[in-house]
Formats: C-alpha cells, structure tokens, sequence
C-alpha cells in the first residue's frame, strides 16, 4: 500500500509518499512546496495541481490522507485553504484513490501516543523512526509524514489480494 | 467577449455563458446542476470539474466571473464551498481565462441599480433582460446570469484588437 500525506497550504505545503512493504515502512519521498506568491491564485492553484499530480504518478500512490481543517482566525485563508483541499479531493477522484482524513489530535496519537503533543515532539518521533533522513527544513515535513503513517496505521485494510 | 459565471454549491451550482456581440448580449447557456449527494465528495468534485471543464470548452469561454464568498453559520460547509471554489480557480488557469470576482452588493448594483436588492428584485431584471428566456426553476441560475453580466459590465476590457 503507497499513501501519500499532505498538509495543504499557500504558504508551506508538506508532503510525504510512504510504502507498506512487508513489515517495514518504506519513505519514498517526502518534502515541501512553496507557491510563488507573486503569481496571481489561480496559477498557484495550477501549479500544486499538477505538482502533486506528479508526485501521486511517480510513486503510484493508492491512498491519499489529509488533516482535517478547523477554521482558525482567518475565515479568508480558511477558505482559500479549502482550494487546495478541493484539488486534494479532484486528485483524488482522477486517479482513483482511496481518501481518508483524520482530526490532528487522531494523527498525534497515532505517531506519539499522546493526542496533545507538540509538533516537536511529532518531529522528534517522526526522527526515531527514519534515523537515516536529514532534519527537514520545515515542520511541515514532517507533519506530512506523520498524517501518511497515521493512514497507513488506521485505514482498515481494503484489499487483501495483492 | 465570452464570459462564464459560476455560483457554485454542493446542492445547487448555478451557470450562464454570456457573450457580446457588437451591442447586444447573446446568452449562450444556462442551468444548474446537482451534484449526486450519495457519492463520496472526492467524486462530486469530479462530476463539478468535468461539468463545468465541458461548458468552457464548448463556448469557448475567455473569462470566469464569480461571486466573493463570506463566511456563514457552518465553518465546513464554508470550507467545502472553497473546494468548488479552487477548481474553478484551477480551470481558470488551466483554460487561460481572466477571473474576476464580485462582492454581492456589487453584482446587485451592476444588474438592478441598488446594491441591496432581493433574490428576487435580481431574477426580475434578468427576466426583463432576456425577455424570451423561460423563468428558469432555481433562483442559482438568475444568479449565475447576473454574476455573468457583472463579469461583463465592470471587467476593463483588456483586448481591443479582434
């Protein structure tokens, strides 16, 4: 099973691809990116499309797991959030993935144990389990790799076969 | 000039292709459409990007209009609304179209003269406008219309060549 996680945002965007294979945890790919915020939003839009689009081809993801958004102070950027999760959910539905979304606290507790824990204490965990990966720039990072374990930890397994 | 409006929504969309043509407005489409609300949200967003890729094309459209959103009483369905809102954002780049978004008061003002006009006030001018038009069977479709002529009016005009 390949997941990838995403953490949608204009500003930062994480993202990681992990694989189930046999009892370990493969990290295929993992990073961020940034929207040129001097294009006009459309242009952003197209480019996360086709950005992620490329990333669900490469690796031949099957399950795409995403937060679940709470408005915040911001009703604008929660909106314009809601772009981006739009185009998640077109993706989605153009390449036939299965789509499941988790509450933070849900993610934290999965990863950590603890529902309440802090994005560092996400990172340092996240850490402990790939030793062998270079401190990521932006927490979004790893925050992205702890949405795509939490899919792959609690989605009910679908397809035996294969 | 080619001009698509869209008001957009899980339940009703609401759509109008307006074209000018030396000093008359020809509407080209209208209508709305239903997004099937037993099928996983991923999906509908599908159907709501084929459907209104379909009409772009079909007409030609240069320009996309819509209407500004503001937050109401539900936080998520305002967040699911943003979903639409960022594939019409994607087709307007990938279709290369000029957007343009309104505020409500403002497409109220351009199309009946006061900014605090009724739903109905709305549907009644554009019913006057195009005489021949069948009342159409949801007020999202007068919307859709006056969104379009909104688009029409106040968009400076770029091109004046062809």
């Amino acid at each position: 099973m390949t997941i990838i996680g995403v953490d949608p945002g204009f500003s930062v965007t994480g993202y990681s691809i992990i694989k189930k294979k046999d009892r370990s945890i493969l990290l295929l790919d993992y990073g961020y990116l940034s929207l040129p915020t001097k294009k006009h939003l459309s242009e952003r839009v197209g480019i996360f499309y086709t950005s992620i689009r490329e990333k669900i081809i490469r690796h031949n993801a099957e399950c795409l797991t995403l937060e679940t958004s709470f408005l915040g102070k911001n009703a604008q950027n929660f909106l314009k959030l809601g772009y981006l999760r739009g185009i998640l959910y077109l993706l989605a539905d153009q390449h036939n993935l299965s789509l499941s979304e988790f509450a933070p606290r849900e993610i934290k507790q999965a990863v950590t144990g603890y529902g309440g824990a802090s994005k560092d204490q996400v990172a340092r965990v996240i850490m402990q389990l790939f030793p062998r990966m270079p401190v990521p720039k932006k927490q979004d990072v790893t925050d992205a790799i702890a949405i795509s374990l939490c899919g792959l930890w609690r989605t009910p397994i679908v397809k035996r076969v294969n």
